[in-house]
Order: structure tokens, then sequence, then C-alpha cells
């Protein structure tokens, strides 16, 4: 028998991945236990907040998820261009990974549930404010400065999460490569007015001018 | 009693509203006939094909819809960004006044039926067809290349589409205005090698060089 710490994670990560592909309204806890291999009846025992405290969890976990995804993208590219296209390329592996059906991991709950549900919107603010803040730390390390690489970053999110919505539909990764190629190359033709800061030598905060 | 006609598009448009605002899944038929004052038990005389056809209806309305908007903004504008700030104004404006409620009209059912729904993903894939031809139409009457336009479109259709996400997230305009004046100036300063076309003096079709 699982310990309660494994069954609950996993749970988590189950209802993750189905309220990413289908919603909130469409997963139930009896998918979930199902998708989890979790003990049935231990639902209420994990979750004594229901559905709502799964969700929850899972808006949190994926928050962690995109901030290591940035990470993951910007250990391999140097420009702001290359930047995105780097995370451009893991969103697009995922998402043809999944046969199209794994895209934004809170995009679809946020639509069925915002704003009528205040408490969860309030999370998936959260999250994108994450997201945010890691792109433009990232774009401010690579030089361009702070107030510009937050409107990038602003764009930049924006258009990862519609080019998965758009790809979902065509079942085909074409609109996603189109915008967020076209996108690398705007980005990479940014002013960088500031010294960019080798990150391998120093805290990861935003550059300041020399 | 109202005619057919007369029912059967209201609660087209009644289908609509609540697909956009909170999905698919959670949109009962009876929620439909309350919105729409449609006469209780009209459902599967108008609808034989039951929800799945009202879904069909709703897409094909949106589609209309968009393209309005795209003609819409092309008439109050001259360049490219100025088109693109002129389309993000009037998606804003619908957006806030729905008190962050109605973003895409598609983009909930999208998330929650794509790819698994394989008539329904065909016809989500034809309204976003229809919104980038829209959109690239404009950018090449505006003096962009037809193929730079096609890319253009893509990422300005998943620019909207992100944003509206994040912004009923966020139950704020500010991240959608970033993202889209961000968005609007990057298409501004875009080469136009080709001669813009006066449309008021000849037909929509693309521009050709001189």
């Amino acid at each position: 028998m699982p310990r309660r710490s494994d069954s609950r994670a996993k749970m988590i990560e189950a209802a993750a991945e189905l309220f990413r592909q289908r919603g909130y309204h469409a997963t139930a806890f009896s998918d979930v236990i199902q998708a989890s291999g979790a003990p049935r009846g231990s639902t209420y025992f994990h979750f004594p907040g229901g559905k709502q405290e799964l969700a929850s969890e899972a808006i949190a976990l994926a928050g962690d998820e995109i901030e290591q995804m940035v990470a993951a993208a910007a250990a391999r590219c140097d420009g702001p261009g290359s930047f995105v296209r780097a995370l451009g390329d893991m969103v697009a592996a995922r998402l043809e990974g999944s046969g199209y059906r794994s895209g934004c991991a809170i995009a679809t709950m946020v639509l069925e549930l915002a704003p009528q549900n205040e408490d969860l919107s309030g999370e998936f603010e959260k999250v994108f404010g994450r997201w945010c803040e890691a792109l433009a730390r990232e774009f401010a390390v690579r030089g361009i400065t702070p107030g510009r690489a937050a409107e990038l970053a602003d764009l930049v999110m924006s258009v990862f999460e519609g080019a998965l919505v758009v790809s979902r539909a065509a079942r085909r990764i074409d609109s996603f490569t189109t915008a967020t190629e076209t996108l690398a190359e705007l980005v990479e033709r940014e002013p960088r007015p500031v010294t960019p800061v080798d990150r391998a030598a120093g805290p990861t905060t935003h550059a300041m001018p020399p």
C-alpha cells in the first residue's frame, strides 16, 4: 500500500494531466483514482476540500513545472531569441508527444472557471505571474532593459498560450511553430542596451546598466 | 410564439455565449433554453443532432463574428500596427464589458474537446483558418508580402488567444493591453515592400508588387 504522500502526489499529477487534457468539469474523482492507481475511498482523506483542493494543488504543480521549463530552456541558449526558440521546442515536443492532448497545464481550467471561481482565479493569476517573472528575468539577463523585458514576457506568455490553443484544434504543430519562430525572430531584433550577465558566474538577478 | 428560425437562432446565440464563458461540459440544454427564452421541449426539434449540433452552429457563428470584427478593425486604421491595435481595442472592450467572462468564442471548447472530438476539432480548425486568412489579407493589403503576412497572422492570432486566457485569470486588462500593444509596435516595424492597396478603390485581393 502506498504511503500517504505518494498516493496524494500521484493523485495530484494525474488530476493535473486530466484537467489539462479535458478540463475541470469533465474530470471526476473516479477518473483521478483510476489514472493514479490510488486506493478507492482515499479521496476525501487526501483532499478534504474536495475537487477544488485537488485543482489548487494541480495549479501549484503547473507553476513549478513552468519555472523548471524556463530554467531548462535558459540553460541551453544564449540570446533572447534562442531562448524563446528553446522554450518553444520544449512546449511543442510535449504537445506533439501527447497527440495534441497536453497543452497548457492551467488554460483549460482558466477558461472554464475564471472569473466565476474567485479562489481559483487568484491561483491562476499567481501562476501566470510566476511564469511572467521567470521570462522577464531571462530577457533581462540577456541584455534587455527590465521594463522592456516585462513587456516581452507578457507577449511571449500570450503567444505560447494562444499557439497551444490553435495547435490543439489543428492537431498539427505548424501554427505553433510559425507563431513561436516569428516571435523568436522579433525578440532577437530587440535592442540590448544592458550588459548581459554571465549566469554561471553570479546569482540570477536582473542585469543592471554598467 | 417565436418562429422556428428565430427560436433556433436565439438558442445558437445563447449557447455560443455559454460555451464561451464556461465551456461545453458545464452547459446543459436547460441552460440554453433558459438563456434564450426558447420554448421548453424544442431542443431536439431544432437540434436533432443534440448538443454537438448546437456546438457546430456556435462554432460557425464564431467564425462569422471574427470576420466581421476583422473587417470593422480594418475600416478604422491605416498601417498594420494600427490594425492590430484597433482589433485589440475591440476584443479588450468585449472582455472588459463582460466582467472578464467573454473571451474567445471557441477557445474554451477547443481545450475541452480537441483533439478527442474529431468532428468538432475539424470545425475549430476551420474557424482558426478563416481568422488567419482574414488577418493575412489585411496585412497583405497594407504592404507586407503575402508570405510574411501569413506568418504574422499566425502570430497575431496566437497573441489574442493567449492574452484572453491570461486576462481572464487576472480579471484585469493590463496583460492583454501590454501583449497586444507590444505586438502592434513590432508589426509596425515590419518591412513593407508591397505597394499598399487602396481598399476603397478596389476589391480586397492580396496586394501584388508593382
